[in-house]
């Protein structure tokens, strides 16, 4: 199976670090978001209409949407819980992690880590307070659910752990202080603890010179 | 079981018509998002922490999530089709919806059909153009995906038929033209024309002030 992604997207990340867990080999091919490469031609025809990554290509199928290839890769293993309301209410967290964290706690990364505060545009400074706040309601909510169990859903890691670990774990590139979520600081170390555990590229274009600020 | 909604939402509207269609009696409970009514500290603590509905409850189990609990109850059921890539395909199109479509669609539906244009802040003002553009994006890439197909995935009737209809089917509420997507339209037909469909409600706050505009 193939990975369209860009080593530095945390959904991209996500299928990696499922795959890891279930030792299935993928191989990769990446591309450079920043450089506009999932908006080609070539990219919309034949790899996602939707001009965007990860895209999991298995054999002449390409599935798009992380969290849809996550399940694909796991499908019939214990990263899904067996009974039947643990594997919905593991897909509620997926969904919530779409809805809810990612286009708050990652796109906040995006545009500082990546893109620069300094070349956004207006519109995207004016979102800045609204995605800071219900970023920090949805690390918030996590807090709440981990402060009384050890994973999201049931007594074992599942993709709702690897799906919201993703994002989650460089929240500070976004400016988010993780030091104020104990209980999701404890699972994080508890996720990347696992022994099948793979690290996420965490290069980002802006690092050094934030590191500097 | 029992259904925590608003019957005007689409979300909880996918919930309803998926129980319709595997004959599983819901009972409900009304709340008024106009009201506040989900957001009150009784709700919080009991029903869904993160404030919103649908939630779907089952006994003392408390799923939010509409996707989520469209698969809790279609679980084991042919809405969910049985090939490994067909189902992993059928939740890509439902994390899409969540990501590209309702938060387009649906939101601004809602600002145009219950909130009133005139009463927008100033921010939410100034996305109306970012979010028309994202929302024609979503129902053209349905419309070149169904050019070509009878349903979303496979060829019968899935969960995400159900899921991308509620919002697409009153896209008209914020603003889109649906007579522009010919293929989206005759799949709407499709999907109502079922013989388990039900109606939404799809009574909305101004929609007499509208009408008369």
């Amino acid at each position: 199976m193939i990975l369209h992604e860009d080593s530095r997207s945390g959904n991209c990340f996500k299928i990696r670090l499922t795959a890891a867990h279930l030792g299935i080999p993928l191989e990769f091919r990446n591309y450079d978001v920043m450089k506009g490469e999932t908006r080609t031609t070539e990219f919309l025809a034949q790899v996602n209409g939707n001009g965007r990554i990860p895209v999991l290509q298995d054999g002449d199928l390409f599935l798009p949407e992380s969290n849809a290839a996550c399940f694909y890769l796991a499908d019939g293993s214990d990263l899904i819980p067996a009974a039947r309301f643990g594997r919905a209410d593991m897909l509620r967290w997926m969904f919530w992690e779409q809805y809810n964290h990612e286009p708050n706690i990652a796109t906040l990364r995006f545009w500082v880590a990546f893109v620069g505060e300094d070349k956004l545009t207006s519109l995207q400074r004016q979102l800045l307070s609204a995605k800071r706040e219900a970023g920090e309601a949805a690390l918030a909510l996590m807090e709440r659910h981990l402060a009384e169990r050890d994973w999201l859903v049931g007594d074992a890691i599942s993709l709702a752990d690897i799906a919201l670990y993703a994002y989650t774990h460089v929240a500070a590139g976004g400016g988010f202080a993780l030091s104020q979520y104990p209980a999701v600081s404890l699972w994080l170390d508890r996720v990347a603890g696992h022994p099948r555990h793979v690290p996420m590229n965490t290069d980002t274009p802006l690092a050094a010179r934030h590191q500097q600020v």
